[in-house]
C-alpha cells in the first residue's frame, strides 16, 4: 500500500493487440505517474485484466473527470472497469456468530489502521461480543436467525448494510447460510472463510471430516459467497500441518489461526481491488 | 536414523494402564538401551500405539530370540507387532511409467543411501528409462498393460515381486491402476504417489481439475495402495502455491516438485516402521 | 490439551538404561493413566528428557502426596523435574509497548478460553491499550521507561510480578531491553517475541535490514530472554515469503501475522510445560 | 513458460512517467503480441524495472532487427536491456563435487526438457559422477582442486566455460571457492546454492551451526556469485521445519530437498530472464 494518495483502475476486457500500451498511454498523456501494475492474459477466457496504481496528484483533473476521460478508451475496449480512490476508506460490514478469533483480528487490524476502512457496524445472530464491538465505538446490530425468520432476518441485514451504505460484506466465521436473494444481489461483495481447504470437506464440521480422513494438513478458504454453499469464487486459502495426535478440537483450535490470516488476507486483496473474478475464477494481483 | 545397529519394535494394542512400563520394561531388563521412542492412544478406538528403537549390541541375545521372549508380552497385550533390524535392507520394488521424476529422485537417494535399501528391479508398462535404471546396475522388466491384458500383466508384476522377495511396492507416477488382487494381496505394503491433496481431486487429471476450480495451492499425497482408488490410508501431504497465472502445465511442472518429495518422505517413514495403520487412517512417528 | 484433570510431569536427567521403565512403571505401579507421553535422548549432551500427563484421578493420591512418592525416584535417577497441574491456571503477565497485533491476538485467546490462563495485569510503557485492558477486567500498569528511571521501573516491573504471583512474563512486542537484574532473575520465565528469524537481524529494525539484504522469506522467533540481547533459547520460528515488490513497511505489515502467531504457539508450549531448557537450546515436545 | 516462440525483454532504467506506455507502444506499434508482462518500481533507487515477453510471429521482423529498432527507444531511456529468444537454448555448465542430489535433479530435468537448456559440460573436481554424466551424453571434465593449483584449475574452469559458449554457471554443491577472477569475470552469470537460509550461518558447516544455535527451522539460499563468500545477490531461499531430535546429520538429508528445489527455482527464473541486479539485490519476476 503507497503512502500517497492513488487511484487504482481495476479492469478486465477481451484480449487483443495492444492493451497496455493504449491505457497506459492514455495515463502518460496526462502525467499520471504509475506507481503499480499489473496485467494478465486469460489465454483460454481470451480475456485481459489489469490493475494500475496512479498517484493522484500527478494528474491534471480529478476522480470523477478522469472516469469521463477514461470513458471512451474503456468502451472501445469493450471493459468491465471500476477506478476506485485510495483517500475514501471502504465501508466493511462484519457478520459474526459465537466464535471471537475473526472478530477481534480484523478489530486489532482495524484499531491499528493497518486496515483503513469504515466498520459501520457489525451484525451477528448472537449478542456475545456486543460489549466488545460496542467498546470500540462501532454499533453493533442483534438479528437472531431461527429456522422461521430467515427471510426476515436477511432482510433486516439487507436492510441495514443498506441503510450504513456498505460496500463490502464480511462473514467473520458467521456460521449461518445466508439466504440466495442476498447472495444473488451482492455477487463479489460478501466475503467467507470456510473452515476447510476447498473443494474438500464442503459443508458442516469439516476438521471432523478431516480427522476421519486422516489427512496431514488442514486448511482455510477465503471465498466470494454465491447462493451455491462453498462453492463461490477463491480468493485465498493456506495451510497447516497437523499429525495423527491431533483431535478434532485441537484441529479447530490449529484452525483459527490459518481462518484468521487467510480472511484477513483475502480481505485486504478485495479492498485493494486486487481480485478480479471472471466465471468461477478470481485474477488476484498480490 | 542411528548410525548403530538396532532393533525397531513397532506396535500396537488395547489401551489399558501399564503398557509403557510394561514394554520398557520388558527392555530394561535386558539392558536394552532404547535411542528413540514414540507412544500414542487413539481415545477414539481405544487402541494404543507404538515405535521403539533399542540399540541391538546392547541386548544379550540376537533377533529371533528377542522376538521368542517377547512373544509372551505382546500376546498378553494382544498387541500387532513387528520387530525389524536396521542391517537388513528393505527390498523396494519401483514401478514408473513415463515420468521421469519420482525415478530419478529415488535413484538419487539410493545412490547415496541416504535411503539405505535394496532396489532389486524396477518394473514399467514403458521401457523409457531402461537405460537408466540398468546404467545403475538394477535390472529393469518392461511389462506393457493394455486393456486386454491387465490380469497377466499383474499376475506378472506380483510373480516378480515375490520372486524378487520384496517387502515394498513403490507406484512412483505409475499412471496404471493396479488389479483388486495385487491390492488386496499387499494391504499396507504397496505406496502411491497421488498427484492432488486428496480427497481434492480424485481420479483422473487432478491438476486441470484444480485449474478448473481456481485453487490457490495444490498438493501431493503419498498413500497405502487398496482397492478403492485414491482412497486408502494417507501417509503424507505437502502443498506449494500457484496463482491465476499458472496454467494446467505449470501445475503439473510445480506438482512434480511437490510429488517427489512427498513420496521420498512418505516411502521413508514406512521403511523405517514410523507408519502403523489402523482402518483407513495412519499414525506416523516421526 | 486433554479434557480430563491431568498431571504433566517434565523432566531431565543424565542418560542410562531404563529410564522409562522406571519412571513408567512408577505411575503403572499406582494405576496411573498416562494420557501422553515424549521422550528426547540427547546424544551429545548424554542426557534424557521426558513429558508425561497423567490423569488426575486416575492416580489414588492427590498431587502433594504424587509429589512426595516421585521424589525418590527422581533423585536417583539425579532428575531435574517439576509436576504441574492442568486444573491450576498459570499466571501470565504480559507486558507491551504501542503495538496492538500480540496484545489483541492473547487476549483473543484468554478470552475464548482457548488459552486457559489468568492474565493479572498487563504492564506498558505506554497508556495506549489502557481503555483495552481494562475493558476486558484486566488491571493495567503504565509503567513508564526513560534513559533515567530504568532501575526503577524494571524494579517496579518486578515488584508486581512477585505481588500478583506471576508464573511467566510475555514480551508481546514489548520493545524495551529488560535489565539484566531482571532477565537473570527469571531464565526460562520470560518469553520474547522478536520480529526476525534469529540469528538473522539481530538488534533494532530487523525488517529494514532484512530489505538491505534483499531475502526472500522474513520471519520471527519466540526466545527466552537472556542477558544477551537476542541470544536466548530459541522456542518456535516462522518465515513468511516476500518479494522484492515488499517495502520495509509492507514487510512489518506481514510480520506482524507471523510474531502474533509464533508468540501464541510459543507461549502455548511452554505453558503446557512442553519446553525443557538445556544450555542455550529447547526440546519442544510438540 | 508458453509453448509459441517469444522474444523477452528484460530491463531496467531511471523511474519517470509514461516508461510502460512508450515500451508497450513500441511494441504495440508493429502488432507485437505481449503474452506476458511484469513491472516494478523501486522507490528508493528511483529505477524502473520490467519484463517483457512479445511472440516472436506477431512481429513483422526478425531478433536483430528488433533490436536495431528498439535500440532508439532504450537509449532515451537510459536502459540497461537485452532481449532474449525463448528458440535459442541458453547453455548452462554445471559444477559439482561429490554430492548427488542437486546433479541427479538437474539432469532429471533437463532430460524431460522441464529445463529446456543446453548442458555443454559437467565440471567437477572430483570424479564421483564421470560415468552418470557421461551416460547421459554430457561430457565431463575432472579438474581437481588443491591449496596449490586454484589458479591453474580455475583458469581451466574459465577456458572451458569461453570454449563451449557457456551462459551461466551453476554450482550444484560445488564445494569450493571460486577464484575472485572468476567471480569477478562473470557478474550475474554465476549461481550457488549454499546450504543455509542466509544471512544466518554463512561459511563452513551451517547445518552444524543451526543445530549449535537450536534453530527450529533450516534453509537454503540460491545467490548469484561474487568476490564476497555468501554475500552475494540472493535470487531464491526456502526453509524446512526441523526439531529437537534432529541431529546434524538429519538437517544434510533434510536440507538436501530445500537445496535442489531451491536451487532449481533460482536457475529457473534466472534462465527465464526473471531476474534483474542491482546492487546487491534482486528484482525476481515469478
Amino acid at each position: 500500500m503507497h503512502r500517497d494518495r492513488f487511484y487504482t483502475l481495476a479492469a478486465s476486457c477481451p484480449d487483443q493487440v495492444g492493451i497496455i500500451a493504449r491505457v497506459t498511454g492514455f495515463f502518460a498523456e496526462h502525467k499520471g505517474w504509475i506507481l503499480e501494475s499489473s496485467f494478465h492474459a486469460d489465454d483460454d477466457a481470451g480475456r485481459y485484466f489489469m490493475r494500475i496504481e496512479v498517484k493522484a496528484d500527478s494528474l491534471p483533473f480529478l476522480l470523477p473527470e478522469l472516469r469521463e476521460r477514461f470513458r471512451p478508451l474503456a468502451e472501445s475496449l469493450q471493459m468491465d472497469w471500476k477506478i476506485s480512490d485510495s483517500a475514501v476508506k471502504k465501508r466493511v460490514v462484519v457478520l459474526v456468530s459465537k466464535q471471537e478469533h475473526c472478530l477481534y483480528d480484523l478489530l486489532s487490524r482495524w484499531q491499528s489502521k493497518e486496515l483503513d476502512i469504515e466498520i459501520p457496524c457489525v451484525i451477528s445472530n448472537h449478542d456475545t461480543f456486543k460489549g466488545f464491538v460496542e467498546w470500540h465505538g462501532i454499533p453493533f446490530h442483534h438479528i437472531p436467525v431461527t429456522a422461521d425468520n430467515k427471510t426476515q432476518a436477511y432482510a433486516e441485514v439487507e436492510r441495514i448494510f443498506k441503510e450504513v451504505a456498505g460496500d463490502t460484506m464480511v462473514l467473520a466465521r458467521y456460521m449461518q447460510i445466508l439466504s440466495p436473494e442476498l447472495c444473488a444481489a451482492h455477487p463479489g461483495q460478501i466475503l467467507n472463510i470456510h473452515h476447510s481447504f476447498l473443494p474438500s470437506f464442503v459443508g458442516a464440521k469439516p476438521y471432523h471430516q478431516a480427522y476421519e480422513r486422516g489427512v496431514k494438513l488442514i486448511g482455510a478458504t477465503c471465498h466470494y459467497v454465491t447462493a451455491d454453499l462453498d462453492q463461490g469464487p477463491i480468493v485465498e486459502q493456506d495451510v497447516i500441518r497437523i499429525d495423527h495426535s491431533d483431535s478434532p478440537e485441537d484441529m479447530v483450535r490449529y484452525g483459527k489461526d490459518i481462518e484468521k490470516t487467510v480472511l484477513a488476507r483475502g480481505l485486504r486483496y478485495h479492498l485493494e481491488d486486487r481480485v478480479l473474478v471472471h466465471g468461477n475464477k478470481t485474477v488476484v494481483f498480490r
